[in-house]
């Protein structure tokens, strides 16, 4: 009997009527002959709504006690799940992190799991009862609450489904599956079928946010077949596992893009060891994120250096960099808060050539100047102006034939 | 050092306002060279909400899935309380009933408390923090979340106080101690310094719903002295303790009532063994709680039996002892659902001739007329009709004495 692990984010558990509806897709399956567990996240807007409430008593409450009182928020929906169910008249149980257990390490708001203790799941399942496990959450040695931070239910699925060795995790969410760009902005932009994780991390990390990156990648590394699919709306979904060399791969499988990005270059700096440190490092210290770095080869015995960030840590990020330049001696340093970057991605571009020249000769049709390029092996990502997000992205969804399959 | 359990009740937490007001109190307490262990409740509402959304969703949800989804109610405030403590620098650990660990038996709603684990408790007083321990919830051997029902939390507070010999419990409430009678009724009604658990008991049962009976019995059993306090108003609120043979005790204690009795009685049943039951026992089978039994002495092989019910469930009774009469051959029913039940207690009767005289006399004098009578040990309870309960409670209250301590 095939073995599913379901995921049902807040939107989906968010009132009464849609955890009467999870219940009735549930019941389907199940009728259909599949053991299920499920994992829910809380009703949305009640982590925001605890949160809050924190904050009234305390600027920056201890992670212990925040993870007691956020915990509490998927512990309700579990045990609504399990109540519409048996009011269905199908039997099931509601387990909390700590009851699973799902050990953690003890770094409060966003611990790791280290281990699934797998016994009680599948002695319900074995009795033909649905298994509902509160996301989010589990406990570490000392039996102290913790949770996985924002997104953590998608990895408790995925957890789960490792260490049931389940035969799919399905994460329904809002959106009916991974598309080859942003709808909003190409509206012939077509649902993927199935895509690799390589290539679903580069999408995630880009902005397409579907997943959470870290479910994802611990997908990856237990070679759990991930699925995304809509809570509303039938259909297959995507279909997220590893590379299948008997298949043939599509060249490129989306394209993505960051709208709020910010350049900052420093001109003219040394070129000698422990100059990027130098530079990345009073920055990383205000905890600003770093996305794209770039650094050409130097002349003169002097480089350019330039990295990209959010736009809302642009100033700070300006104000640190004058700093740093000044005492590294910089000649000048240059900088745009109005740039967006936009990347393609595939798994095919490995073996095949040109990939990059199509991009680049696409842009330039369109009189796109690029003013950054970088490249991983299935990616390739450049930054432009603005302006020119939404006609760099359809012109490269039309050029890699992305509306046909 | 002294050991106080402390128990806040829904309206004490009721509001982020008042958990702050919690922590100020709690914080004084502590620099008076006091151990703090704190049990709370949910904020008042919170159970009743979530009572309704169970409801929504299944009319008899399992007692298991309810316990998961009431116990998230305490969950939230311990968390809460930690941290406005922790925001006046004051350190504090939550713990919930699983936590701590406090055991109970499976029978979820109402589970029994059966053992109490205290060294994670022992051990953060020791360094100095204020302990803060989910009122009304436990779990059972399996690692399920059992709840206490109703009340439960003054239950939790005494049973902790006892598994950690603590020197008081306190409990914090909206009233501010136990008084001779209900003020609304009598306005020279004056709160009591002292009262034994015995009397606590009769007081309790008898409609001065001050303290969860439960656990009254918990700290008689234990020999936890407990203090109810006002939460809102200072004061020493009363102390409930055994009975100390050296102090002088008052005759009488104080008056309870009980409102809305109905009294039903069989008139001419056969006087033979297995009456009560045989007229009891189909009223029980429909959850009907009985309070006053009253059968006198038979005579021509007949009696007459006689009790009182609350009076929403006369209706039902009535109808279900009509058929019982029928069966038994009775002569017939007589009965009234305008009925009120006033009682003095007082350990102090015992060793007093003529007490139960001065009430008899005292309502003589007022020309009411008792319908019924039945006496504990430490309690005379007199049967009268509805519109004399202000003016018997009152005259009682005089003729005791009770206004001056």
């Amino acid at each position: 009997m095939a073995l599913i692990v379901q995921k049902y984010g807040g939107t989906s558990v968010g009132t009464v009527e849609r955890i009467q509806e999870v219940a009735k897709k549930l019941i389907k399956h199940q009728q259909q002959g599949v053991d299920l567990v499920v994992v829910l996240s809380a009703m949305s807007g009640e982590t925001n709504r605890l949160i809050s409430l924190a904050n009234e008593l305390n600027d920056q409450p201890k992670g212990r006690e925040l993870d007691v009182l956020l915990s509490t928020g998927e512990q309700v929906t579990i045990a609504l799940l399990c109540m519409a169910l048996e009011q269905q008249g199908v039997q099931a149980t509601s387990y909390t992190g700590s009851q699973v257990r799902i050990l953690t390490d003890n770094t409060h708001n966003k611990a790791r799991i280290m281990e699934i203790d797998d016994s009680v799941i599948r002695s319900d399942l074995s009795k033909g009862r649905i298994v509902v496990v509160a996301g989010f959450q589990g406990c570490d040695e000392q039996g102290n609450i913790t949770t996985l931070g924002r997104g953590g239910s998608d990895t408790t699925a995925v957890a789960l489904a490792a260490a049931l060795k389940a035969d799919e995790c399905q994460i329904y969410t809002d959106v009916d599956g991974v598309y080859t760009t942003d709808p909003r902005v190409v509206s012939e932009a077509r649902r993927l079928d199935q895509i690799t994780y390589e290539e679903m991390l580069e999408m995630a990390s880009l902005g397409a946010k579907v997943l959470q990156i870290r479910s994802v990648e611990f997908a990856r590394n237990y070679n759990v077949p991930l699925r995304v699919l809509s809570s509303f709306k039938d259909g297959g979904g995507t279909l997220i596992t590893a590379e299948d060399p008997t298949m043939e791969q599509a060249v490129i499988s989306g394209i993505a893009f960051n709208r709020d990005e910010a350049k900052l270059t420093v001109l003219g700096v040394p070129d000698h060891p422990g100059i990027a440190t130098k530079i990345l490092g009073p920055i990383a210290k205000e905890n600003i994120e770093v996305d794209m770095i770039i650094q050409n080869t130097g002349h003169d015995s002097t480089t350019d250096f330039t990295f990209t960030v959010h736009r809302n840590d642009y100033d700070t990020a300006l104000k640190i960099l004058q700093k740093t330049a000044n005492s590294l001696g910089a000649r000048e340093i240059i900088s745009d808060n109005k740039i967006t970057k936009v990347s393609i991605i595939g798994v095919g571009m490995r073996s095949h050539a040109g990939i990059a020249n199509i991009m680049f000769e696409t842009l330039a049709n369109e009189n796109i100047n690029i003013s950054m390029i970088s490249t991983s092996e299935i990616k390739i990502s450049v930054v432009v102006d603005e302006k020119y997000l939404e006609l760099a992205v359809r012109s490269l969804h039309t050029a890699f034939n992305l509306e046909h399959s």
